[in-house]
């Protein structure tokens, strides 16, 4: 069987503030069935995720960054890898047969041929929950959030816990992880109708608006930094905090990425899934259907657009 | 007896790079004795230590900083307290006499009048080293360098460190105490000569000019930060490293001041005058003399004039 493959491309390196005009819908023919013997396997992509960090890797200096799985640059004009959750059409890989559910390394397309060498992929077992749920806080949003907070916040109950980009895919699990570990919890975000979701959907137990608030000078001890995107689009806007501050209050300031915790994925998902068949975590998901979504989607995470975690439904299982 | 107390003071709050013009002295009459039952000492001032981090007490949000006692606000016209030594020449406090010499807060002046409830001061046992000593390495440049390296660092033997201000009172020991650890150190400075003595004289093992590095990108795993200068003229400079290198390159960031150390005071001072008997510390001092040198000696510090522990020598001893 022969389909049409539309998926995302850059044109050229993105540097700034990324545009709708940087990307490309490309249509491949592709014929869903592999060489015997080759260990490939194509997925039929159900839902991709939409992440920040894709900027840093579409930069100029990207292919310079060897620090991180995370940062690897993207070539123009090549498919662009992605976390997602798919359904295998075609395998000549003994781990996968047609019809398994997979979650891992996917693209921004309607269809992933995956190499035996490329391949990090993992079948899933979607455990009653809706797929979305594997691509957000089951996945890389809420491993950033968990490890984010209880391995290098530390927190203890009753302690104040600060959430900046509140109603993002990650801010708002870390609150909520917070509110279930008796902190009081305290969300920043950028529009009034994010304010109100953390104060009402969430019971956190403050919001604001930080483009509304003049006085931020705050007594920070500990920021546990996961991505910073407002410093990712090149504009000049700092994230950092003044280093006087860090002196005189004795902040500590900790950068780490989601895939420093994969030790703790098994005590996360185990966690996550307690509280979420207990009703204790609510899902907030900004989800786009079609592929063609995807451009508009991401360059919207840099606006601020989207409220809990950004994906696209590439098609319905 | 009645001397004239010359000490100097500032004409109005300092904001941004400070210049001789922001200080006055002052000279007022002084009778060198003190009222029976009032408790109060008098002390002849010999070494004064001028310090950066003075600017941010003398600016006009200073008083707002309620998070340490490096942070008070200086007053206009009233003396300024600073880290000295100095000897006792009137007393009505029964822990001090006539003649001992004293080590705490005094003043940028000739005399400390010192009060019961504002005294930071204790007897002072020179143990055969210059009083010099007593105000730069034996005092709180070396506790914040002894501090910031063995507790916020943590450094195993041979790790590599790089000290920024290298040359400086602080910079300079952290060096040093980081070579007797067995660790590689590169030191940066400002100028040619201070790179010189880095190589030289304190045997770092590389050190550069940060204004002649083109590419300063490194790799760099934790900042101890006790102070950053360049910030505090609030020109605009930023000394935090971009925020997405914090993220990728799991950086962290810790800042602290000398008194969270007071608990490491005796282990700093044993180990480091053993150090000294041995001769395996060098010490790096910029001494001016004469009280008037205070406000030339303080501005120069923020234009990297100083090489070493910046003091004034106020009277012979």
């Amino acid at each position: 069987m022969e389909v049409a493959n539309k998926y995302v491309i850059i044109k050229s390196k993105v540097d700034g503030a990324p545009k709708e005009s940087d990307f490309e819908m490309q249509t491949e023919k592709l014929v869903l069935s592999v060489k015997a013997g080759s260990k490939n396997i194509i997925v039929k992509n159900l839902y991709v995720s939409i992440d920040p960090y894709q900027l840093n890797r579409m930069k100029s200096q990207s292919s310079s960054q060897k620090t991180s799985s995370f940062a690897v640059g993207i070539k123009p004009g090549e498919a662009i890898d992605t976390y997602g959750v798919g359904r295998v059409v075609a395998s000549e890989n003994a781990e996968f047969e047609k019809g398994d559910l997979v979650g891992g390394l996917l693209t921004w397309g309607e269809y992933s041929i995956i190499k035996p060498g490329e391949m990090i992929l993992r079948k899933l077992d979607p455990m009653g929950f809706p797929l979305s749920y594997h691509v957000g806080i089951l996945a890389f949003s809420g491993l950033t959030a968990y490890g984010g907070f209880f391995e290098i916040c530390k927190p203890k109950k009753g302690e104040k816990v600060l959430v900046s980009a509140a109603s993002g895919s990650v801010g708002n699990l870390v609150g909520q992880y917070a509110k279930l570990h008796g902190c009081y919890v305290v969300g920043c975000a950028g529009t009034k109708q994010k304010v109100e979701l953390l104060k009402t959907t969430l019971s956190f137990d403050d919001a604001f608006n930080y483009k509304e608030e003049t006085d931020l000078k705050s007594t920070l001890k500990r920021v546990a930094a996961c991505g910073v995107i407002s410093e990712y689009t090149g504009t000049g806007k700092r994230a950092a905090p003044d280093m006087p501050d860090v002196v005189y209050k004795r902040i500590t300031i900790r950068g780490f990425l989601a895939e420093d915790f994969m030790n703790l994925f098994g005590e996360f998902i185990s966690s996550t899934v307690n509280y979420l068949r207990s009703g204790k975590m609510k899902i907030i998901e900004d989800i786009s259907k079609g592929v063609e979504t995807v451009p508009s989607a991401f360059v919207g995470l840099f606006r601020g657009d989207n409220v809990g975690k950004k994906m696209v439904r590439i098609a319905d299982e």
